[in-house]
């Protein structure tokens, strides 16, 4: 395994790589890895000849007062669990490589996907996203990319993003991984004290919930986001940022539920802004 | 020759021609091919295996009162003057295969560069372009792309985007070509009546004007655009959009001519909007 920091060199060695007929699964991160990432790697390591892991807090998808300088960072870690699951090639490249003085390009996706949800709450999120991956898919030059499912709008977008755009990637969405008590895997998860780590419950136990009542036979969405907002509220260090059910692919908030329905969650606990979604019949789509 | 239409066959057939390890040379166009385009097609010849041209009159860098609707097309033509220069492969997307519905993504090259000049004249305009071009180069995966002088500024945006980007693309720019009498060849000529079609010629003699100031010592911007506003304002059928000097790379304006001065123009003749531009100091780097 070879960590490789220079986007021109990682650029070469990828063009080098395709020309050889080599095919380029890719997971981007934002390290800190955990067994959600993991499960990509392990993934991605089955569709490709070559497994490449990029680890890159990227700094234009961070707001003002978010927590982009104490993001968990610690490369040696990280690298040891990628020589793990057999990856080839990690690129971590610097924030000024990436964005060298001078920068000026974005790519957006522009429309309802973006405003809603986290992008309502976290304005310029998504351009920074839509941007970093487009670069990040010309300099690692992928067949395949893995996302993880935690991220559900970042997921839709970059479906978008990737279609619109032409590039020539495999966007593969993969399921939430969640510890043995259902928290779903974050590296954010770091932040949270003990007795926050069992508030935090309160996301999947919501997903649980909304669930149950589907299968009971309710359908009106208004009723079971009550509900669910009753569940998260009752803990004392939670606050809601967002509950909504919508649709799978367009994210429009849905009145009603159906098959193509996800419940999308936001929630601080502490100062630490959590998510988690699912669908809420099953579909096979999502754990 | 060959003429494709469709995105998804055009990228898996230049997907393979790369894997094959042959280089592609693009030369993207609106079409209605002068021999402006056939210098950039020639050029292109040399420097690749395979040579693409792409046609396809871009809605999206068109404003609402321009002329999308009315801006030539004749493809049989354009494929005839393609074949005699020795093109491989003419791209010519239809607008919905391009833009299907639902379409959302954009590139922005954001900052003074696409607010002067044709920016501020053209709103939208560079986002169309770079957006286009952006899709233009993952269809088609070229090594090489090449680009007319005319349009200054969209090559130094392009250049922004595709490094910005990272896009494993080199931009090569290539000299204006003119009529004998001097007037840049451009599709819109064929706009022009006879006697608009003379005083089109005030934008070449403009640019003659400014350098034999500049050769007899003069320095003061100011002072040379007066002298070219006036030049320009003599013909009856003429409307200036700008008069710049500038300086080649930022685009910013110059107070002082030196040798990164470029004189850029906008000028309306009748309804036809003509630009042209050029350094101000021999430097080798344009006509």
């Amino acid at each position: 395994m070879e960590i490789i920091r220079s986007t021109s060199e990682m650029q070469s060695r990828c063009l080098a790589l395709r020309e050889a007929g080599k095919r380029i699964a890719f997971v981007p991160t934002m390290g800190w890895l955990h067994e959600g990432h993991l499960s990509l790697l392990r993934e991605g390591r089955r569709r490709g000849d070559v497994l490449v892991l990029s680890i890159f807090v990227n700094p234009t998808q961070f707001g003002e007062n978010e927590d982009f300088d104490s993001y968990p960072r610690d490369l040696d870690r990280d690298a040891a669990l990628a020589e793990s699951v057999g990856v080839d090639l990690i690129f971590a490249p610097e924030a000024a490589d990436m964005y060298p003085r001078g920068y000026r390009t974005f790519v957006d996706v522009t429309g309802p996907m973006t405003e809603v949800l986290c992008g309502a709450s976290r304005p310029g999120h998504f351009r920074g996203v839509t941007t970093v991956v487009t670069k990040l898919f010309t300099i690692v030059q992928p067949h395949v990319a893995l996302f993880g499912q935690k991220d559900f709008q970042q997921l839709a977008v970059i479906r978008r993003m990737t279609g619109d755009l032409n590039l020539p990637v495999e966007v593969v969405g993969m399921p939430i991984v969640r510890e043995t008590d259902g928290l779903a895997m974050s590296s954010r998860n770091v932040y949270l004290t003990d007795d926050q780590r069992r508030q935090a419950l309160a996301l999947s136990r919501s997903l649980d919930l909304a669930r149950g009542l589907v299968a009971a036979g309710e359908r009106d969405s208004a009723r079971i986001i009550t509900e669910v907002r009753s569940l998260i509220e009752a803990e004392p260090e939670t606050r809601i940022d967002y509950v909504n059910i919508c649709h799978q692919d367009s994210l429009q908030e849905q009145p009603e539920v159906d098959a193509d329905s996800v419940l999308l969650l936001a929630v601080f606990v502490g100062q630490t802004r959590l998510i988690d979604n699912g669908h809420l019949m099953a579909t096979g789509r999502d754990s």
